[in-house]
């Protein structure tokens, strides 16, 4: 995949990761450790109703099924940033998480020459087809080569 | 801290989390295993110029350093999203981070009694002081007992 393969309507769905009690925890004791994360009796208490993951860490399992999406041949560069991150309802254990993708925006990079930026629109949905998170990202990605 | 002991216009600095070679590749061999987050070598010739940490780690050290920098009583209650998540200059290993912190809203929620939303604007920062990352985010955080 690279910037030529992309146009602006297009969409996908990929990925199947089943986010884990341990798996949530051992994030959360490294980068966020609240209750909520990591204790399952005080989390009942808490305005998610019980242990779920960080949005940190739900954001790092989109990321991880984003590049598993990726053909071994692609152009991705990285990305600038996203916008609109939203953490729209707890990630609880057990969820299996996947991506529904579309593609709002193709421009060649003004500054870059050869690299183009594709900006798109994400919801991470359970196995329910809840969406549980949404946002907007760009990423750099490569022209195919001339 | 709780909803009002915050105020529109209040700054803090606060962490110094180093970031290590090892922690980078371990965190983007689970997340975001792109060569310029896992290879030496082949990051000399990426669009960072070196082996450098995924967005998505330095976002969930961001959150580290918000979390050590609550004191152990506090009124945090989680997070709906964050905006304009940028990745500004590539983290390498060896550099420093700290956070810069600005109050921009505070305001209570019309949906949940006794429950405050603080809006804030986060620069991460290296140790020349060049900031690295920047975002807006939102806090549920509870009022004082009454």
């Amino acid at each position: 995949m690279y910037f030529e393969d992309y146009e602006v309507g297009q969409t996908s769905r990929f990925g199947a990761y089943e986010v884990t009690e341990s798996e949530i925890k051992e994030f959360a004791s490294k980068y966020d450790p609240q209750f909520f994360h990591l204790d399952n009796e005080a989390a009942k208490d808490s305005l998610f109703g019980g242990l779920c993951a960080s949005g940190w860490h739900t954001s790092a399992i989109f990321m991880r099924m984003l590049i598993d999406n990726l053909p071994e041949d692609h152009g991705s560069l990285g990305s600038p940033g996203v916008d609109k991150l939203k953490w729209l309802k707890p990630v609880f254990p057990g969820y299996v998480l996947s991506v529904k993708a579309l593609v709002t925006d193709c421009r060649l990079s003004l500054s870059k020459p050869g690299v183009g930026l594709i900006c798109m629109s994400y919801e991470i949905v359970n196995q329910h087809d809840e969406c549980v998170m949404s946002l907007d990202s760009n990423a750099f990605m490569k022209c195919k080569k001339r």
